[in-house]
């Protein structure tokens, strides 16, 4: 790996913040410098997207989620739909990527293109998509379900739409628009395209009603734990987020999810692993594990416990605060959590034998993503030792608490991985496939070339 | 009508804009002044959007297909999916209403609930929501469908979509956050409640995943000129875009609106009958003629034959462009057009005995709504007399050319209507529904107080 300008590229560390309302501790809300009402607030994203573009960040991510999933008399949820937020984000800034979660259980293919395709219009090329499957029984019961779609169906019907957005995206040539006024010759129509899809789960004539998109594609962003899901990743998406809870674990995962990709015929940097960290930062560790404690202590047990019997796919009585998880836990079934965090509970639970109590304060109130509690110092070792390492392509950072843990990482972390020559100190791009050193899909043309 | 601080509020005009891509004029892109690209680019909306706010228009309005259903190579579509296009606008401005198109047809309720009280948040109280039904075949295609719906069967849906979706905005009760960091309560949860709906064509659980918004029902907005549209009008909108080429005709047709709405048990201010009107601004009316004609001329004639075809539901060969429209045309069935712009294209033909060349000229280029060729004076005439009249309490303006046309009217025609008395000279309020003169939907409170 060279620092200098060399013909090959020098490889890049790449940083989103995934701005989940108030923070990833549930308690985050009831720090004395949070707003609680920042969850439904359009001004609280600008505000954090703001820092984020400062630092030089890829992209902000937003969660998302169809039905009421959490317990909110405890904490915030998921709010304001995520691309109608992002293109007001859009509209306050100018360089960082807008990740924007969907469903593909519980949307249309067409809609989902077009409404991916304005925002990478109305931002300049900086938008990106994760696709979701949706495992949740509120959800379901919101769009006309009595029970959740099964996991396998539901990760077919994601593939198959992933390849329809995709077609429509295609659906018109990058120079299909004209626009000469003397001959009066606006778009050609020789250049727009139906896609004429007919597959198992849908029925799609196309074109899409919008010019390609500044990116050509945007983004393809997705999160799999599962054999379906990882498949799907190595499929279709250019950035996965990851849940690992140790090296060694990322490590396999991103050498097995780029291989397969290779199989596939994907290049050997057509997908960037980007590993899911909530980092709480103090001026010395003590203090770090004194916020982290703070926090924990504002979060009730009951809600712990009920949230990480629901991740395990268990009732909450099955649990035993002072005990260790129970044995044979049993890979939740449809409707039942995701197997993402389930595989990161249990992996935190059995790796270091914590007992129930310990793993939510560890876990920093029992999600399933990895947490660093250290200086700014001992948090860039951690990012530089998974990025060398091979571990992660970057990260999807989930400050505690937001705006302010961002602010901390921003002001403390980040200008020690510049100075260390691993993270850019201005933007080099445009879009966000710039940021993240992806290349612009050629679409039509470039597969009549290739053919 | 009192213009004086009486106890009686004064009766206020209502001006949106229709910013329909380049204008409505289909040749307006090949103007010296358009920019041929303003269809696909959000700055061109936002500019448009500020020349209306900066003259305190009600609102912008935004169209919308689900598919191209006109001709690409002759002129701009509708592209940028209107209501992220409208969060950017939220965004860079403070005051203008925004008023996005949604089909019923093609989307689920709980995302349209979801995606407009969004829009609602981040703007601060200035959604509208204009529910179509979607007549188009090719729209049909790119979601699965052979054929379009049935037009009773399309209205039979959205009238079931409309009580959902209301009933969705009216799921948390007002004051449900409570955010409390003392306590730890973080929203009352007995006042989020699940809709739990059974009907004929959906069945969604609820309650929607974010607090009521700021106007409580963004603003429910419809075009009907079928009986079922009437209908469905008087039952749920709150503003009713009509195409009506006469008078007498947008007179009989506000009487027997508001009428029904009032049997409903809806209030007589409950609906407001806004009339589209496409204004061609001149500083005489020669002047005013000739950029009509100029306008007019650039347009190819079989673009307009085949687009007035298209909404009288019948094959181009049988119209001649120097011969009257043919008699007895039947009503289009599903999927051929809609009844709106027949009604409207017919009665101009039959009233003024037009040859089918002369109607696409005084139409302006073949579409529905009414063409006012004029000096400022002569349109602000004509709106004082509609609107004194009671044909309207309101115009949805559909200017020729945009931006220009629009500036053309709010720099000659709103300063005479301000001297009038007739139109605001400053915002009274803050969201859509304050300059609109609706009152705030009470939600569930208002509706147990009342029982």
């Amino acid at each position: 790996m060279s620092n200098n300008n060399s013909a090959t590229p020098r490889r890049q560390l790449h940083l989103n913040v995934n701005i989940l309302h108030s923070g990833f501790v549930p308690s985050a809300w009831r720090l004395p410098e949070s707003d609680p009402w920042a969850f439904a607030d359009i001004q609280h994203y600008i505000r954090t997207a703001r820092i984020a573009e400062a630092a030089k960040l890829d992209a902000i991510f937003l969660a998302d989620n169809a039905a009421i999933v959490d317990q909110i008399h405890f904490r915030p949820i998921t709010a304001l739909e995520p691309t109608i937020l992002l293109a007001c984000v859009a509209a306050a800034t100018t360089h960082i990527g807008l990740i924007a979660t969907a469903s593909t259980s519980y949307n249309e293919p067409y809609n989902i293109a077009r409404r991916f395709s304005t925002l990478d219009h109305v931002s300049n090329g900086r938008a990106g998509w994760n696709m979701v499957t949706t495992a949740d029984l509120p959800s379901a019961r919101n769009f006309g379900l009595d029970t959740t779609p099964d996991h396998t169906k539901r990760y077919a019907r994601a593939s198959e739409f992933a390849d329809i957005v995709k077609a429509l995206w295609d659906s018109w040539e990058d120079d299909a628009f004209i626009g000469d006024k003397a001959s009066g010759s606006f778009i050609d129509p020789t250049k727009v395209h139906a896609i004429a899809h007919r597959g198992e789960h849908f029925a799609v004539q196309g074109p899409l009603n919008l010019p390609r998109a500044p990116q050509g594609h945007p983004v393809l962003v997705q999160a799999g734990a599962s054999a379906d899901g990882r498949e799907l990743a190595s499929r279709h998406a250019e950035a996965v987020f990851s849940a690992s809870q140790s090296f060694e674990e990322s490590l396999a995962y991103a050498r097995a999810l780029k291989t397969r990709a290779a199989e596939l015929g994907r290049g050997p940097d057509a997908v960037k692993v980007l590993a899911g960290l909530t980092t709480i930062v103090g001026g010395t560790e003590a203090e770090a594990r004194r916020r982290r404690d703070e926090l924990v202590d504002l979060i009730p047990w009951d809600y712990s416990l009920t949230r990480i019997a629901g991740t395990l796919g268990i009732t909450p009585d099955r649990l035993k605060l002072d005990e260790r998880l129970p044995d044979n836990l049993p890979l939740p079934g449809n409707g039942n959590g995701n197997h993402t965090f389930f595989n990161a509970v249990v992996a935190a639970g059995r790796t270091h034998g914590y007992t129930v109590r310990q793993l939510i304060r560890e876990l920093a109130g029992g999600g399933g993503h990895r947490v660093i509690v250290g200086t700014p110092e001992q948090i860039a070792d951690d990012i530089e030792h998974w990025f060398k390492g091979g571990a992660a392509d970057g990260f999807n950072l989930m400050p505690d608490a937001l705006p302010h843990g961002l602010q901390d990482f921003v002001d403390g972390v980040v200008p020690i991985l510049q100075k260390r020559g691993l993270f850019r100190t201005e933007y080099e791009g445009r879009t966000l496939r710039d940021h993240l050193g992806l290349a612009r899909p050629g679409g039509r043309v470039a597969q009549r070339l290739a053919a």
